[in-house]
């Protein structure tokens, strides 16, 4: 199984390689618990960053967080119709506690629009109130019944971010403005190109007038759904009683919002960057940016190279760069094999000589000489150092955004009939534009082909649906998704 | 209701005191779901100044942070046996999900031993593999009868720690490491007073060898504990057939360690620092340290105000005091009261006239002019001012632990007896050291008078046992607790 061209990899495969990367970097491990998976230490060190970043985006843009109780009345789920259609299937059901039946069973949260909209019934009185914009870091439960690490977990961890607005126009805005957010997240902490838009009807979240989402492309072409942002139906809120005084002193339901991104972007980074040497993450997400290897000839005095190697790591640390010295003994290219495998951008390989002449070897993840990232570069060790190896991530966070784009673009076709998209998904994987009259029967025409719908692009005015040919509505993103 | 002299308040009052003060401040708020509480917005933030706290302690420990399973199998439970005697009226259970019964129960974590010990059995094999050092941030549940937000409610935030080491000696130095921890916490960031030391047995936790614990002492002179941290039984890592080899190619168990901290130490915020005028934060843990309140007369320009507001915001910031404007339009009164309710350390007041002579008023919420914090203060505005105003804060940081350590100190008696015992809680609420047998009989006794043994201080070597009379084995902390 080769990377190295822009051709996705056959999805068996790379699902297995999926796995295997997975495993060997230590992100994860199976639970005894079905379709639970446990995040380990270097998989959660990850997710800290990212949500870390996630946090400090959403607090600028007003946003406060709190917290909601993980268990849900049962009741409160069945008050919206299409929600409780979405849902019911994949819900965990508390029926006893405290030794005894519950009254009333507690569904373990799969998202908290129904509590929330609860409590917002009590906190939102007039317009003086909105917008009101909460967030919630917390874990979710979904029965699910085909299980990823990951990409689709029984229980995963998200934020949840629910607001309220006066009017329908400033909720659609500020769904907009949080896909926005996702983008960015995605392109310049994640390096990761995604197509954003609206989702079609039946694609939309369970009570959602608009569900928006981000979708990045994985290595063997497949589209994954990294975030959404909702603009709810006016009846959501209404079903729950919110309700507010206007600056004329009528009473009406706000407008809200509901938007999310998961630890599945853990997977979609695995996906998107990883190749045969294993895991390869952006400097922005790794919780190791620079490995350190000294290389120690066995029998001879290490005291200089490691006087040598502790500088080094001083001046690392002074510019805030994560790094982690590799000196357990083992031969210097199991070390080698095993940063590369942890997705390290930066190795830093260092003997006895190189120490005498106060310089080092780097080795780069990944690399593009034309780009201005060598594979393997010398440096002298100055007090530039630190920044010019911050530089050097810098460029690193950038190039992985730009192999990630050109493996993205080259994979977008399209298609102009069903026979096409057939064909194309199996002979070429990737994204297929198509023109769509937005009718049921097409879309699961598209689905017996194993393809969905991801995100509109366009209009379709003037162009014949690839199902049915008639006169299509939309441009259309169709593609096989995780 | 006085909070003036250094006498305890009465603890109904100070009960209905702690409810109003909590939703003045809008800390939390009730929930539809039983004994469980929806954390609002400021009240989350000072869980996330905590929680960041310690984090950063844990890490400096070596500690990496994971996740895992909200569920645990109810087998599990029942594999260590004390432990299932402590747990089993408290759990929620999980029997159906995916709309179907489960062919084995779940039970919602009311803490993750049994499960993380599952997962330790995979991952260490050798002495190479230890210690081995997790932490978990999560919400757990335990279904309580009696619940009080904040202090006891069935669902709670918290971190869980968990440890593995090659010998006793070490797990043990650990536990105390974290006691230590905890200590520092409470003193220097929450400006808490508290005594620590270990449990006596039948206070320990469901497993545990030893169960060490801080106790700090509410406004009512009762106690709280505000964290724990236990050296396990080695039977439980043992029931889960962990298992290393040691150096000398032995299998051998290790001793586990485990140590939380909860929500409940806003709880604990709350009653030891308010007062009649409500809430009280120490600056370190004051989502808003400084609240700026412009004095507008109706009908006057207020641009220059304005714009000197502005430079003020922009010097805290600068410095990077957490701050907030209050400027609502209501009365400056209103908005003094408001602050004074929320607890923020200092309030800047300032007016028109204030901006022309380049000064401005300010108010510390907790004061001692002896210690050099005035109750009000003229600022002039220059270049320093914003490292003044963080050194008052400093100065509140220390003068709130000492205001609370003269309260503990002056309410910790002494009792030789259990009539003596009596009489000193219903006269004078406090901590009472007494020397106890460590005989159940006694511990009925104490129990009989709503008393419990908070921490061991010392040895009971030559001294009677308050119950019995006999000879005493330790010396021991008894009061009424939370």
């Amino acid at each position: 199984m080769s990377f190295e061209s822009l051709k996705p990899i056959e999805t068996t495969k790379f699902s297995d390689w999926y796995l295997d990367t997975c495993q060997k970097a230590g992100l994860f491990d199976y639970s005894p618990v079905r379709g639970c998976m446990v995040i380990k230490p270097y998989g959660y060190a990850i997710w800290e960053l990212i949500s870390r970043e996630v946090d400090d985006q959403i607090k600028k843009r007003g946003v406060q967080n709190a917290y909601f109780p993980v268990f849900i009345p049962e009741s409160f789920i069945s008050k919206e119709k299409k929600h409780v259609e979405g849902f019911s299937p994949e819900l965990a059901v508390v029926t006893h506690a405290g030794g005894e039946l519950l009254a009333e069973p507690l569904v373990v949260r799969p998202t908290s629009e129904t509590i929330i909209y609860h409590m917002f019934e009590k906190w939102i009185k007039s317009y003086r109130d909105l917008p009101l914009k909460i967030n919630q870091w917390a874990n979710v439960v979904r029965w699910e019944m085909r299980t990823r690490p990951f990409l689709r977990t029984t229980e995963f961890l998200w934020q949840e971010g629910h607001t309220a607005h006066a009017d329908e126009a400033e909720a659609t805005d500020f769904t907009k403005q949080i896909l926005d957010m996702y983008v960015d997240l995605a392109n310049n902490f994640l390096a990761m190109p995604v197509l954003a838009g609206n989702k079609t009807e039946t694609e939309r979240f369970a009570g959602a007038k608009i569900t928006m989402s981000i979708e990045a492309m994985m290595g063997d072409g497949k589209a994954l759904q990294l975030g959404t942002s909702h603009l709810l139906e006016h009846s959501f809120p209404e079903a729950f009683g919110v309700k507010f005084q206007d600056k004329d002193g009528n009473l009406k339901s706000p407008w809200c919002t509901s938007w999310a991104v998961t630890t599945r972007l853990i997977g979609a980074i695995i996906m998107v960057h990883g190749d045969e040497k294993g895991l390869a993450l952006p400097p922005k997400i790794a919780p190791i940016q620079v490995a350190i290897v000294p290389i120690k000839k066995s029998g001879t005095d290490t005291t200089a190279l490691d006087a040598y190697v502790s500088k080094i790591m001083t001046a690392l640390k002074g510019a805030g760069i994560r790094h982690k010295l590799f000196d357990d003994g083992s031969t210097p290219g199991q070390r080698y094999h095993e940063t590369e495998m942890l997705g390290i951008p930066l190795r830093i390989e260092v003997g006895l000589r190189d120490a005498e002449q106060n310089s080092f070897m780097v080795a780069a993840r990944k690399f593009d000489p034309q780009f201005g990232v060598e594979k393997k570069f010398t440096v002298n060790f100055d007090d530039t150092t630190a920044e010019n190896m911050k530089a050097a991530l810098d460029k690193i966070q950038k190039l992985m955004y730009l192999q990630a784009e050109k493996f993205l673009h080259v994979n977008i076709f399209t298609a102009s009939c069903l026979e096409e998209l057939k064909k194309g998904f199996e002979q070429n994987p990737g994204f297929y534009e198509v023109f769509y009259c937005n009718g049921s029967t097409c879309e699961q025409a598209l689905k017996a082909i194993q393809g969905t719908f991801r995100v509109i692009r366009g209009s379709g005015e003037g162009s014949n649906c690839f199902g049915c040919g008639h006169a299509a509505k939309v441009k259309v993103i169709a593609a096989k998704a995780y």
